[in-house]
């Protein structure tokens, strides 16, 4: 496997910085007091497309010679890689397909669609959609972008936590969500060149804790039947992701359902902004562990705003 | 009555400065392309105390003589006045009493107190909310610091769009929510001095369309029972706003329930920000009179972030 480096990450800054958005940070008074450390929000719900991958999907296509880019791009996901790696496509004008259960809510569905993707419905099942999608990729000879698991991907997503320590000076730690560990994989790689005194720190539901279980044993552990609010974390690590996370995270920190639900409000009620359940599980395990992190000042890692209004968690 | 002039506009800048965020502007390319104009969002949701009041609040609070601050500061107001008004007292230690109905929504009084402020109730009524008020403010020899109606408030209000000029050029119009027309006083007082170009507009529910129906009257009337979503907006305009309203605003525009909860819903979704459905009266008449503003550099005053996340008013 090809381990993506600094130099990947900065060119993958250069090449998609007119596709994407510089996202602020923000901080919340309240919420420093609650936590007793000083945290700051990396605030990729404002990210083009809703989430932070729009970021390792730009790097993905813009990176494609004409020829391979001629030929399209290919994903299989039910949530923001799909709707990105559309947004990223459509913004270079290549065909982009999307293999998703059918079962998938309507909204990402129409996400993709909303940036000209096309979606192709499988079964929701394993074996269902890699033959649909193999089936895609033999009729159109599409590009196959991984969610996470992707050098291109995960270069991109380390963009993240340059621009944070360009807009926060200082910061002790950084805690990212993880799923399949693309986040965490970038802010690993560009932190670990730039920035190797700050401590990279994942955050996971309890209910999908196959991270937090791999790091402890010190191999790759998948769950079985993952179920958590946090949807976008369900997602298994892989090869290049769990080098990444083994050799660059100090520690993987979990939080329950209640926990996480409750940071998310907390955060919409205090900092008013909209954000996934994802996002909220980082100031989730923060609040549960306040020994390690007090008087820190902390990077989190809003991953992404794309959430149904119609069903909040607190509901 | 006094009419706030430039100079004390200028003066409430200098004077809140350090008690106030200077809010960012947002913008959504896709609002824009629905909208079919450059739409710039002032986001006083992510002011102190979630909305624009802590603005005209602290100006009253700061410019207290000592002698007078001893005596502390009182209002009458369930909405975000009363919030604002605590925290601007909370920040110079003085006290605080907020008058508001038993009925009041109880987020609203642990609001107030979050702040040290003190809430005494009264009868939901006119009269009992004199009587009491008056009782207040004979006991504690408190300044009165009306929600709106009151110069220090309305040259406080002003500085919002003073910012707002000096964070977009070029802009055509400025739309703001009015209610009691605190904010579009404001907004009048700064920009009919320093960019008399800029065409101001406000912003109001059909369900209460008291100022719009005063504009066309060419006097004050007042509802009498008016019933919105946009529960900031019930209140009806007083001399010294209405004056503001009468020489410089250029229309007021009026908007369905309907149309007010989908622009909310709309925001929400695509700007992934809290923001009540007061603020979301001017992009609904925005898309409702197109005509007027196609093309056009328009302001809109997202005037605070502060809703009941447990009753969104599309569910």
């Amino acid at each position: 496997m090809y381990i993506p480096t600094l130099a990947d990450m900065v060119a993958a800054h250069t090449r998609i910085k007119p596709h994407i958005h510089l996202t602020p940070v923000l901080t919340s008074s309240y919420i420093n007091v609650l936590a007793g450390a000083e945290l700051f929000f990396k605030c990729e719900n404002f990210q083009k497309a809703g989430a932070f991958k729009a970021r390792g999907a730009s790097n993905a296509v813009f990176g494609l010679s004409d020829e391979q880019a001629a030929k399209g791009v290919a994903t299989h996901s039910s949530g923001n890689h799909g709707t990105c790696l559309s947004y990223a496509a459509g913004r270079r004008g290549i065909p982009c397909t999307v293999v998703m259960p059918h079962t998938a809510p309507q909204a990402k569905k129409d996400a993709v669609r909303g940036y000209g993707g096309k979606v192709v419905e499988c079964d929701p099942s394993t074996s269902s959609r890699e033959a649909v999608f193999a089936d895609v990729v033999a009729e159109t000879g599409a590009e196959f972008v991984h969610p996470y698991n992707d050098p291109r991907v995960i270069a991109g997503q380390g963009t993240c936590s340059r621009e944070l320590i360009e807009q926060v000076d200082g910061l002790d730690a950084v805690v990212a969500p993880i799923g399949g560990g693309g986040m965490v994989s970038g802010t690993c790689l560009t932190l670990s060149n730039l920035a190797p005194g700050i401590k990279i720190y994942a955050a996971e539901p309890e209910q999908a804790d196959d991270a937090y279980r791999s790091f402890k044993a010190g191999h790759i552990i998948a769950d079985d039947a993952p179920n958590t609010v946090a949807d976008g974390l369900k997602v298994p690590l892989k090869d290049l992701t769990w080098h990444f996370v083994r050799n660059h995270v100090s520690d993987i920190l979990t939080a329950s359902e209640e926990d996480i639900v409750d940071a998310m409000k907390l955060i919409w009620k205090r900092m008013k902004i909209v954000m996934e359940p994802s996002s909220a599980v980082p100031l989730a395990t923060i609040l549960k562990n306040k020994e390690i992190f007090a008087g820190k000042r902390v990077g989190i890692i809003v991953t992404g705003g794309n959430v149904d209004l119609d069903k909040l968690p607190w509901q």
